[in-house]
């Protein structure tokens, strides 16, 4: 107790909240704006989405998608010459602020717009583009992105549909091999695709030559199935039941040469396989590569929803009164966002959220850069999907987490689905498992980041890699890493163990990103290490990896931490002078202390936390959420979520 | 590596299911028996949640209940003369067992016999129980259990009905003072409820008596809300959709004065008030804590669902394969559940589960002793609160990790409804909050530990403990707690500091008993200093609760750990030597070993544990995952789920 009250209490700051905003809009401002102004309209759809029966909701949901479409805005992300807005930075803005609206609309659009016509205008080439671009954009042709099967998710690249090249006829025939080789999960396949882009095993003369993705025309005009297809519904879901998910199973359907996505590989008339990029795992990451996009998005709507659940439970917590404490006038209760635990609870998650936003502001810009031409290497590429995939992670993870605990903060209200965290729960719980399985996504940032991007990186399999790291010495993968370099930087930021337990430093920056570069420098080197003996010792690779799989996660998490880490403080130096800075310095230091918090076992084994600074650390933390309390209406308004939206009648509005 | 690799394996344990179902039913393997048999005629009731709208299933879910009633099954806790079993040990087996399929059912059920039912039996004479009891038990009488308001749920002693003795007509007045005092959240009441026990404010002669319940007609036969009653529906929920949840709001409804449900307090016909308890919060816990089976159910029907949900992943993993590794055939994938990734994420949770069963079983064999008569002393009683709020918490808080990370581990097809996880994940969300919000719940047990359940107890609120442990000495905070008596076993049972880096001793009961029991007695003194620190400073006493709240909630949970923990070692003690007695001995140190690392930091920082010995923990754990790996299925299987209710047709069968 002692230790808090000595201290000054620091003053409390002025958050001005429309110049918060901004700096959260940054420079998408105008499309944010324009998609927060579409939004209340369709605010109707949330209740829909609990009184509908699922096929009605399907059709509503389809409608919206529609309307939406009429407005030009998924458009944005396309090229000029097909209608679109050429900017792909702005399509992911707008998909990002459309997340504070139902999320099966959310997703029903980023099936259509984003997967399915992201595939044709990644994987295709002009005639693609010509043929189907204009009428993808005005939804007049709504397809679906065929790629997962029921026995097949995260390892796509062992798919068991088969496209095999017929010379005689210039076709492919389409089949399913077996019946788990059926397409699952596939978002507009139950009900309202025409066309979907179907990945299959390429097989050319007898030859396998990897997955390839090709358009397959579903039904006809009047929505009937063509023949040699077979849907099934996947029926009721957790969540987005907005969004018609099905199954399909290929019986030798026959599709033209054309109709190979070929903007990689191609088939030849007369049946010769054509690619320039000879390795055939190579050519399928490359692919891959392109629908980055996906994951972008993905993480960018679970960042909004975390937003929409903070900005509900933290306005709840200064509204709703709990037991007389005596802090307050006789007979007047205590508002819940002033007890302690409240604040433990919901502010380093709200700071969190904050890291998470900018983070992924600085991905977004990435993807613009690399997908607008505007950065050409290679290594800029991998580098965007490694930060792809480990963003969508843990801004996923961020919005299961966050959502969790505003509802239970919430208590009783919280589980009225009125007050939306139903549906949020319910339609973002999937996040973590599409356009990749987090922990399969962090287990690539992890490959990574133990071969340093190598030029045959996408060549490397789970045992390829264990096999690669242990033929090196730790050295040399050590050194080859980003944060390596910095390792001198590293350690003159750390405080001696000696002088360790003051509390110098707890709050500077540099502390923090050191704090953050060691440990993944040095669970690298430790998941390095660990392969090598496992393999040195006669193990099977397989084996070694399972056994050091949970590392190699950690190891991705502890990267991708450092990344969140960064943008945050590289966003708040640009800023002016002021509260609005100060402010954000505070949920920085909160994000960071909390994070160092969580690991502080990890930390303290490896000898770089002391006992003492670990529990002055904790003690810093609640000081911090104290600070923070004044602000912390202010800091949810900051994210603008339009309030048609925040349904939640009881819980709204009240003291700031 | 290495180290895994040295040691040699021990030999694969043979789990006899049958015999170690038998184990988990226990005392009341034939209640569970019936139940598992009466169960599989409405799993088709898992289907008619998604299908059905919300007002065919409340339809639908009421039918079910009342059929159930008929079998006599809902009887089997009350009195014998009504028509009961007189046996409450086996009504929660009963209801514990229920909660392997639909959870709408379960809580109906729950609402009807246990709070509804409970009221009336427990604060109600032989009045009552004669005019209720035996409608009540066949279903013929639905009524609710109408405490929450709108305004308080945790502060129950700051309700806002009003009930007014009227002498001039014998009767009480019922009111509802504000808008926020309107019942809320109230299952039956939107629908089914004829009657109503009602919560309020006792005021005699002008003078306000605390809390009081009332049987009070909603409706009449026809279902007509009764004059001077509004009724309003609460609407969609994130679950239990088949619970029809509603407000009520009394505008002057008058009872007579045999409504009153007189068990601990009465008002004679001329309006005096009289009790033989005199103060009138100790009178307010004394009723509330007739109600604690509520509590008790609650837990054992979250340990329940989260046996259904790990059921169903750990059998997905045991036939799902997942990428090429080596470790098969060629050509062959590798199962999920080899993955030591996914065995660190199923199997503490497995083990915790069991944990989690046994201090269920312990917790119901003292509320049968206590609510029987078999113990009648008033600290029994008091323990038994404190035990059953603190399980309680600690089951649902489980039920809602085990069910969330084996959803995710099912990956998409864990998002399909048929596959469970939804309806487990939405129905069980709120059983953190009802029945006491597991935080308000968890600083309840904080203050028993900290007063000792002194005789006063039960008077003091949150501020009263603040002034009353800095009112006296540290150490005499200490000496009364239980855990201080076996302060010198604890300390014989630790390492040194010195020998800690060896790894002897990991697997002992006595070690990890030793590292709860200091956890639990180091965190009670750590509160009461900072407690006394806080108000010698001279801050108000809410504030000082409000900073240390958060240690209060840690004590409590490092107290019910150490019971957890004492109830499954304590049971395996009790085996026959065998191999399930090793397998529970292998769960038993899985659930200790991950307990303490999940608080490595803590442990850390308070001496108890070296940096070294911190690592040697976690590689253990990877150790023990590795070795219950082969009997995993077998674990599962002997929940005896039946198998009509996992559903999930894609997900369970294969090698186990």
């Amino acid at each position: 107790m002692a230790e808090e009250t000595t201290t000054t209490a620091p003053p409390t700051l002025t958050v001005d909240v429309a110049a918060l905003t901004s700096v959260l809009d940054g420079k998408y401002a105008d499309m944010r704006a324009t998609v927060r102004e579409l939004l209340p309209a369709y605010a109707s759809v949330l209740e829909d989405a609990e009184t509908m029966t699922s096929d009605e909701f399907r059709e509503r949901v389809r409608e919206v998608v529609l309307e939406i479409a009429a407005t030009g805005a998924p458009g944005v992300g396309f090229p000029e010459e097909y209608g679109g807005g050429g900017d792909i930075g702005a399509s992911i803005a707008a998909f990002e602020t459309l997340a504070y609206g139902d999320l099966s609309v959310l997703v029903k659009f980023g099936v259509q717009f984003g997967l399915f016509g992201g595939a044709i205008l990644q994987l295709g080439t002009k005639r693609h583009h010509d043929a189907y671009l204009a009428d993808i954009i005005s939804g007049k042709l709504f397809g679906c992105f065929a790629m997962t099967e029921t026995g097949h998710g995260s390892n796509v690249q062992a798919l068991g549909t088969i496209a095999t090249y017929d010379p005689a006829t210039s076709e492919f025939v389409i089949t399913t091999s077996t019946h788990d080789a059926g397409k699952d999960y596939i978002g507009n396949a139950a009900k309202h695709a025409e066309v979907a882009a179907v990945f299959a095993q390429l097989e050319v003369a007898g030859e396998g030559q990897g997955v390839h993705a090709f358009v397959v025309p579903l039904r006809d005009k009047s929505g009937k199935v063509l023949p040699g297809i077979r849907i099934e519904d996947d029926g009721h879901k957790m969540g987005l039941n907005g969004v018609d998910n099905g199954r399909i199973w290929f019986d030798g359907v026959r599709v033209p040469r054309e109709a190979l996505l070929n903007q990689f590989a191609d088939v030849t008339e007369d049946g010769t396989y054509v690619s320039e990029i000879e390795s055939s795992g190579r050519r399928f990451f490359t692919m891959l590569g392109t629908l980055v996009q996906g994951r972008v998005s993905v993480g960018g709507a679970a960042v909004s929803a975390a937003k929409v659940a903070l900005t509900i439970a933290v306005r709840y917590g200064l509204q709703r009164r709990q037991f007389e404490t005596g802090t307050e006038d006789p007979g007047t209760e205590q508002l819940l966002l002033d007890y302690g635990l409240h604040q433990r609870r919901l502010f380093p998650r709200l700071a969190r959220t904050y890291a998470l936003h900018f983070a992924q502001e600085v991905l977004a810009s990435r993807l613009h850069d690399v997908f607008s031409g505007i950065t050409t290497d290679e290594e800029s590429r991998r580098l965007l999907e490694s930060r792809a995939a480990g963003t969508k992670a843990l801004a996923t993870w961020l919005a299961t987490d966050v959502i969790q605990e505003s509802r239970e903060a919430c208590g009783g209200a919280g589980y009225l689905s009125v007050n939306r965290f139903a549906a949020l729960k319910a339609d973002t719980d999937v996040f973590m498992t599409f356009e990749g399985d987090n922990h399969v996504l962090l287990q690539l940032v992890g490959k990574g980041l133990l071969t340093d991007y190598a030029s045959d990186f996408s060549d490397l399999d789970q045992l390829g890699m264990v096999k690669f790291v242990a033929s090196v010495a730790v050295e040399t993968v050590l050194e080859r890493t980003r944060v390596h370099k910095l390792l001198q930087q590293i350690r003159d930021a750390l405080p001696d163990r000696d002088d360790a337990d003051t509390d110098s430093g707890l709050l500077d920056p540099s502390y923090h990103l050191a704090m953050f570069r060691f440990r993944e420098e040095h669970r690298i080197g430790g998941v390095a290490r660990r392969l090598k003996r496992g393999v040195d010792s006669g193990m099977n690779p397989g084996e070694v990896f399972s056994r050091v799989q949970d590392h190699v996660i950690s190891t991705a998490r502890a990267h991708v931490e450092r990344l969140v880490l960064e943008a945050f403080v590289e966003k708040i130096e640009t800023l002016e002078e002021g509260d609005n800075k100060l402010a954000l310095n505070l949920l920085c230091d909160l994000y960071a202390l909390s994070s160092i918090e969580a690991d502080a076992a990890w930390f303290m084994e490896h000898g770089r936390l002391t006992t003492q600074r670990s529990k002055q650390i904790t003690r810093e933390i609640g000081d911090l959420c104290r600070r923070v309390r004044p602000i912390a209406g202010d800091l949810v308004d900051s994210f603008a979520v339009p309030a048609e939206l925040l349904r939640a009648p009881a819980l709204i509005g009240g003291e700031r």
